[in-house]
């Protein structure tokens, strides 16, 4: 066998961590470890979502194989839905439907490697950018995100990361795993740059619309004229069905470079290798996205609200932490960890271990996202889960001050 | 983007086809071209599993993340399954939950690949293969199954095909696109050629226990012992739910090559990129395996041993056509064209596409399974469909025929 792909998943990440707590009665385990919110009440798919599965299932005409590239209604369902936000239309043909998002980020991947290739990913990012180009053998080039610019990038300093060999620049917006939301003028000016680049941005969106803060929700493909846009994104954060894995690969392109018919062919024919989502989920798409109403979106924006709020007063109140910003979108921040008035704790990864091993709660180290120093918290829970968490760590902290603080 | 993989899929082929028929209510489509049942009442899902579906996705518990190698309980059950037949245990850790088997073959191909590596795949086979390897740089070596050895392959031939650089042999069994099944003896020799060689064997066994003749099934993995067996399966076939993408990638390897640490991680590592099919069907798949009930397999396998029959025999009749075995298993059998009889008819594909056009009957043509001058005919419909296609074919043959003949 070859050698692994580079660096782990936030998921290796957290099994490690999880290793080292001790369940009991008196402190169960809290995870702010994974943008998973589904395991609470406050957090729960719209029923007719699982209607629209069950009803799919039940009807005995959707157990056979859909087309790889998808079931043509999902993918028009899909192509109206994302298109509501932009200044063009699109067509069943620009939507590749995928198990989650997982899958669509090697699609993008897969089909823009080459011999010699390599692309500019986002650093805090996510994971599975690194893993995935790590097997398709497609060289990573970090480019900073800035804490002090509210985690947007120096456009010159990753402009200056590329060269002929670069394939393509990834942004991931709403923020994961800054809990940050990036300007209109901010992403038409990556735009300009891809243009400048000759490369198209991979748009990871998989928190799309669930933004909260003082920036809307601009999807990358309003400059789709400017350069090609190649948006990921899924049902699971949104709908809050993360596990059902429905996510999608689009061309947002207007001006036709990934519309033409050996590109299509070759993305195509890669989908014919994927397995993909199961039929009668897939045709469940169309009643999900068109029958969700607005009331349950704004409940979850206002759950999450919430916990961003929870969140960014009690973690400022912790010796040793800081949340620069309060988080604007998506489910998690980024917290500065200060290690000088700590003591008995190394590093990030540190930590981690001893807050899994003392407090049980789980919170992912920034060396596992690229950023060594800072954590990352979960904030898509319960209030109160989220509270106690938050509460144990501050007992934490406290006992691993160097100054013996009143709240231990 | 870089190049396409090699070949294309069964599916592109028939996709094509597809554009040639010309649907009336005088002459339906039927299609003998995609080993997909589940369209017609006499293959039908048991309906416990919709059911255990059903259930699963009502308790809402399992809209979450599963572990992405998938979920223990759904491992540990196809373990068990597939060990009912082994001489040794398997443990929930040596299986690999996938979308469908079509991402089973990817990580089995994915895991393998390396720099300068070549497999040796069966010709004529499942084209998946082709192009998976296509994509993971892996170099294809065919090995020919031998129509008079009832689709045997000379292992002495095939060996001498490897070099340091082989790094897996793959077995379809029972056989697709050939409706074969492999001997005892004939596994036991490619284990021992595989010891040999000192690679493993991917036994794809996605049509695993659908066998009607004279051969029993044996799993590849009777022979772990003596090379390690990477066996693909899935629910698809057996259970009548190819669009469920429920599939499984599981090393059979008590010796332990494919059990050290680093393979395992590596592997693990893959899955995290995968996406991988929804936590709420793994959850149903302990129920499905184990409570269908011997009848319903039985019944399967009368179904499909009568369209063997119908296959066979009429097939024989018609000009230009020779099935020289009966299928004992799978979903489908080669057929052998015999040009020199037919006018009009330059090749396989030729005689495909003229068949879609005139004849509303879609078959698919040998070359797109690497097998010119020959022909592969789906018996896995209802008997009154499959008579009627064949009815058609004959109608066909007897048109192009040099000899006007009786029934035209």
């Amino acid at each position: 066998m070859a050698k692994a792909g580079g660096g782990s998943s936030i998921k290796g990440t957290i099994g490690l961590l999880m290793g080292m707590v001790q369940e009991n009665d008196d402190k169960r385990v809290i995870s702010l470890g994974m943008g998973d919110p589904s395991a609470y009440p406050c957090f729960q798919r719209p029923a007719l979502a699982e209607q629209a599965v069950v009803e799919a299932l039940r009807c005995g005409k959707l157990n056979g194989y859909a087309p790889t590239v998808g079931l043509v209604h999902a993918r028009k369902a899909i192509a109206d839905y994302l298109a509501r936000d932009l200044p063009y239309d699109l067509t069943a043909d620009d939507v590749y439907i995928t198990s989650g998002c997982t899958q669509a980020i090697d699609v993008a991947l897969t089909m823009l490697t080459r011999s010699g290739a390599n692309i500019l990913l986002p650093r805090p990012g996510f994971p599975i950018y690194e893993l995935t180009a790590g097997f398709r053998h497609l060289e990573v080039r970090h480019y900073d995100l800035v804490p002090e610019r509210n985690w947007e990038a120096d456009l010159e300093a990753v402009e200056s990361l590329a060269d002929q060999n670069t394939v393509g620049v990834v942004v991931i917006n709403p923020g994961n795993p800054c809990g940050n939301v990036y300007s209109y003028q901010y992403l038409k000016n990556v735009a300009e740059m891809a243009k400048k680049l000759r490369v198209p941005v991979i748009a990871d969106e998989v928190y799309g619309h669930l933004t909260f803060g003082s920036n809307p929700f601009v999807p990358m493909g309003t400059f789709g004229a400017t350069a090609p846009i190649l948006t990921l994104g899924s049902l699971s954060k949104r709908w809050i069905v993360p596990g059902w894995r429905l996510g999608w690969f689009v061309t947002m392109d207007p001006c036709g470079a990934f519309k033409q018919p050996k590109v299509v062919e070759r993305i195509m024919k890669y989908c014919d290798t994927m397995g993909g989502p199961p039929t009668f989920l897939q045709a469940a798409v169309p009643n999900i996205i068109e029958q969700t109403n607005k009331a349950f979106h704004a409940k979850t924006l206002d759950q999450l609200e919430l916990g961003a709020n929870i969140l960014y007063e009690v973690v400022n109140e912790i010796p040793g932490l800081h949340c620069p910003y309060k988080p604007q979108g998506a489910m998690a921040a980024m917290v500065k960890l200060d290690l000088s008035v700590l003591e008995d704790i190394s590093n990030d990864m540190d930590f981690c271990f001893k807050l899994a091993k003392e407090e049980n709660v789980i919170v992912v180290p920034g060396v596992a996202l690229g950023l060594k120093g800072w954590l990352r918290f979960v904030f898509s829970i319960d209030p109160a889960s989220l509270r106690e968490a938050l509460g144990r760590i501050k007992v934490f902290c406290c006992r691993h001050s160097k100054t013996v603080l009143s709240e231990y």
